[in-house]
């Protein structure tokens, strides 16, 4: 067989040569695209940075140079924060970014992020690929003027440093707690003082006592910024970001005018940016945590007592959203039932097996 | 601001415009490539054969129909069980397979799939794009000339069908229990006498009492094939896959033929099918779940006496086997390390998140 195959891919060799030919005279050249992309995170975030990175690389590699993305970090050329305003105004064609920094034009960016006791990576993405998540925030997003592509993850987050510790809902009341977003609505229900602060300031906040504790990423990004010196105590679970997706917004009439081979293009490098994301953290974080550890950071998980009421206070805010908020609603409905039957699921191999094997180690040979 | 990038970008697209015309004149044109993709897998797994599916229409897409890659299910050109040897022997560009299909050339096959009592799905990820995994398997791969490349994955599986419970190690004995593979060799010394059936000879084995049991994916593929309605005791997790990674492989001959703009639409376009798979799952799962539920399926947890025992025997076979296979030995070494080292931090925020939320419904409006 092997050889009457190779017969035959030699003849068809000298067939698909002349239609190369043709099809190279025939077909229209592909344009030369420069497109810029504003992160909304500064370099030092090196593996949400990098999101932005992989697809750019990736789609340059594709196209041979000819479609180029050029990344901006934070501030460069448009401010974090402003990233969404400057895709909508055409001052970028894409921005790489959090939909839940824009919460304050309407909470139902969230759910293009993560929402407080919501998903958690893979049930994220099954969700936006399968679950018809990304018809719907795509879909509130034509309001923006822009499309969104999945783009990275850092799966589940810490709970942050705190001062001292906190154990039940009483210890919560008045503490100053730097925490963005929904999660600092839900935390400011149980007695919060929920503080906005950049990334850089929140070391010498900490350290002057301006703030009590405050939330960042997880172990890996943790550590750099060199919280376990002033602020010992570190929790978990980051309930507040149960997953974080990050996404590309691409300014649809950009979009329109790209050859269907560079969306092409563009669609494949987010995904791959999506996961490439994800194993990267996962790498990163186990051997900060022991690297913390060794430092002394005191781990702790967050009773039974505040979890319960923090995720009872997400749920009524989400409920009070959808009763004044239509298009919240118009994604919450859809998406607590989808969180309703993959938990059903998950809770079956996936908890069991993981929870064995992460507490039960082989015996020592 | 805005007013002015117009302003510099319609002058940009003119240079770009005459830039995009040089390079077409000088860049070699991309050849038209065509290529065969025998799968493992029938066309009724349709969420496995969809993997090189997914890859086949991407690279379609990006490359404008230039790089064809037709698929082929298992059968139509090549065994399922004979697409490693087709790609070695140059009867097919590439495949996509389950590594762990090969066991029986050598037991270091596994490692590109699963192991029993091995990574879970964001772990093998970890493990292969940043933990050293692809580079040692690929490494392992070059003597039968293919490279490989992550392409898809089902998750925690089930722990399959079975006629009558069993509640401990004692109630294995002389079980004759449809499983391939190193899981096989697991629990063959558990005293269960594993059988190998092709898919379509199961359920006629099961309903003539040939075999005590039997397992196969998960609730999604499981409910098509009727197990239920002859072995009414569905057990999880299916701790011999407690991820199941399906891998492209690429003649390395063909690979070094490739222009560098179609690898890098492949490698894209594979990392996306990875990505993809599990989400597809993850989303038809919980419905298949739920419906065998209805339909009077008793789920069980393995004991933790069967769990303990299981992961005991497993961690033996792997000492035993390092100790006389070199290659084996190469990849066990470092990937127990990873094992251990990602565990302790999935114990922390991923566990006690996943555990909680799947546990613990928010209080009812």
């Amino acid at each position: 067989m092997a050889l009457n195959r190779r017969d035959f891919m030699a003849g068809a060799g000298i067939i698909s040569a002349a239609a190369a030919t043709q099809a190279v005279a025939q077909a229209p050249a592909l344009p030369s695209v420069r497109w810029r992309c504003t992160s909304s995170f500064p370099k030092s975030l090196d593996t949400i940075y990098g999101g932005a990175e992989t697809l750019s690389k990736r789609v340059s590699a594709i196209t041979g140079g000819k479609f180029q993305i050029q990344v901006f970090s934070a501030g460069e050329i448009v401010p974090a924060f402003g990233a969404a305003d400057a895709v909508q105004n055409g001052t970028v064609e894409c921005c790489h970014t959090a939909s839940y920094y824009f919460v304050g034009k309407n909470k139902t960016f969230a759910f293009d992020t993560t929402l407080p006791f919501g998903l958690n990576q893979r049930q994220q993405n099954a969700w936006i690929y399968y679950g018809g998540g990304l018809a719907l925030v795509r879909d509130f997003f034509k309001e923006y003027g822009f499309v969104s592509f999945p783009g990275g993850n850092t799966g589940v987050q810490m709970g942050g440093w705190w001062k001292k510790e906190v154990k039940t809902v009483a210890d919560l009341k008045g503490i100053k707690f730097r925490i963005a977003g929904l999660g600092g609505e839900v935390l400011s229900r149980l007695g919060v003082v929920p503080q906005q602060i950049a990334g850089g300031d929140i070391f010498p906040s900490l350290e002057r006592g301006v703030i009590d504790g405050a939330e960042w990423v997880g172990p890996y990004d943790d550590e750099k910024l060199g919280f376990y010196k002033v602020a010992p105590h570190y929790y978990y679970p980051g309930w507040w970001e149960s997953n974080s997706m990050y996404s590309f917004y691409v300014a649809q009439k950009e979009w329109d005018k790209l050859p269907k081979e560079y969306q092409a293009a563009f669609e494949a490098a987010a995904a791959e940016a999506n996961i490439d994301m994800m194993a990267e953290y996962d790498f990163k974080n186990p051997a900060a945590l022991r690297s913390l550890i060794t430092k002394g950071v005191k781990l702790h998980a967050f009773s039974n007592d505040i979890m319960k009421a923090a995720q009872d206070a997400a749920f009524d805010l989400y409920e009070e959203e959808s009763a004044k908020n239509a298009s919240f609603k118009k994604i919450y409905e859809p998406w607590k039932k989808f969180r309703d039957e993959i938990y059903l699921w998950h809770r079956v191999a996936e908890q069991t097996y993981s929870t064995f094997v992460q507490t039960n180690a082989p015996k020592k040979k």
